[in-house]
């Protein structure tokens, strides 16, 4: 009986680093609900996709706010952090590990760069269920009362419930309040992408840099898509596997065989 | 007529670094097919995942060997090279885009934290054919001859097709004598992982840090499998495609969904 009293043991991470607010916000409110560890880059990691350090140490600080330990800051990215986390730093495996709530939407093609969705994948790949929250605004002043509300809903109804073992959940989050939020929706990674380029500038002593940037192109206008689904009000929950074989090419490539 | 004869233009790039032997020893093989331009990270890039430079401007520097240009060094990651060599270094589109000869197998779990792998991600999504290559050995005084002659081999039979536009084709090549090669086989990535720990150790001055290791496990003893084929002598092809949205759970997770 007592095993099934006990609080939940939330596990979180982020990619803007451990002082971002969206991560304070959802720490906070996460601790009404569960014992949350903080394990989080000392430093934002933004687009670092699924890195992970292997040729330099890592290092795990105490980070304090108000005087208090609010979390362990790591040298590391969103992947490490994880995974220091899992083997190395808590005593007992998570319930759940949550990322977030990262400052920019993580949506379509921004998946594959994100930094915030890589904490959750590696949560699943040690079979622990795993979510990842974005907020879609990149203003850290932003009122973060609606999408820490969100969060907190969508963490405590995963907490009740079994998730398949290879996916995880990719959540955004309207930057509007919570009355004007239409409701949550499940969604699809959208085929919205970026049109790269690179913009040529010269230092102070003369010398060409460049400096990258981009232009982002919607996905098909479907509120099936996560990026539509959002910018039409609705919170998007995306379930997330890594199918990356593509069988229906085999016929097309099969003669590169040879036996 | 004369675009029919026009040599085909190949970018190569890779996650070693641009001083690497399994690049050089697939750009001077290349270079009998076609014209090759060399944009590649300035220093080791492994296990960078598909990672993007946004913070900090990115310099372009022509490396030379043996007096001669060999090719260009960028301060970034595979998918910073792919990008800026696409966007603003290359005068037209390339033909298709390599990336390796990477030192060390791109198998099953760790075509996820691949730096290699992301720079063939980019060229399909600028909507090119890539390939990826990746010798099983991380030892770079390996013999290449072996594991260039089939990447030249497939590289040659790419550009006389078309791909699926979605898809780009991850190839890795057993570390052994051609002779010794059994075939070339399409596969799929295995189900293979790392079980992960942490090294926790002591500076000079007894202070704590970690360094990341981990234990390989195969995936299942089949030879469709990326990792198994080359365990087998063969020469591994496996087409790529990121299908992230998990459809057959929308179902299971259809309670969290509001209106």
């Amino acid at each position: 009986m007592e095993e099934e009293h006990r609080r939940p043991l939330i596990l979180i991470s982020n990619d803007d680093g451990i002082n971002s607010p969206g991560l304070f916000a959802l720490a906070s409110l996460l601790r009404t609900i569960g014992e949350v560890i903080v394990v989080a880059p000392d430093r934002e990691q933004s687009a670092v996709g699924h890195s992970l350090t292997m040729n330099t140490p890592l290092r795990v600080t105490p980070f304090r706010r108000n005087g208090e330990v609010f979390g362990f800051a790591v040298n590391g990215t969103p992947a490490d952090c994880v995974k220091i986390a899992l083997t190395a730093l808590l005593k007992r495996t998570p319930d759940i590990v949550i990322s977030g709530i990262n400052h920019g939407q993580n949506t379509a093609i921004n998946i594959l760069y994100s930094g915030t969705v890589s904490a959750s994948t590696e949560g699943m790949l040690f079979g622990i269920k795993s979510i990842a929250f974005s907020v879609c605004s990149h203003n850290w002043d932003l009122d973060m009362s609606s999408s820490a509300y969100y969060a907190a809903l969508i963490t405590k109804k995963a907490l009740s419930m079994e998730f398949p073992r290879d996916t995880f959940l990719n959540v955004n989050i309207p930057a509007i309040p919570q009355s004007e939020i239409k409701g949550i929706k499940l969604t699809n990674v959208g085929n919205g992408y970026w049109k790269d380029f690179y913009d040529k500038r010269r230092d102070p002593f003369n010398r060409e840099y460049y400096w990258f940037s981009g232009e982002y192109y919607e996905s098909v206008n479907d509120i099936a898509n996560d990026d539509i689904a959002v910018r039409e009000k609705f919170v998007s929950i995306t379930p997330i596997k890594y199918s990356l074989t593509n069988k229906a090419a085999f016929d097309f490539f099969n003669s590169f065989e040879q036996e």
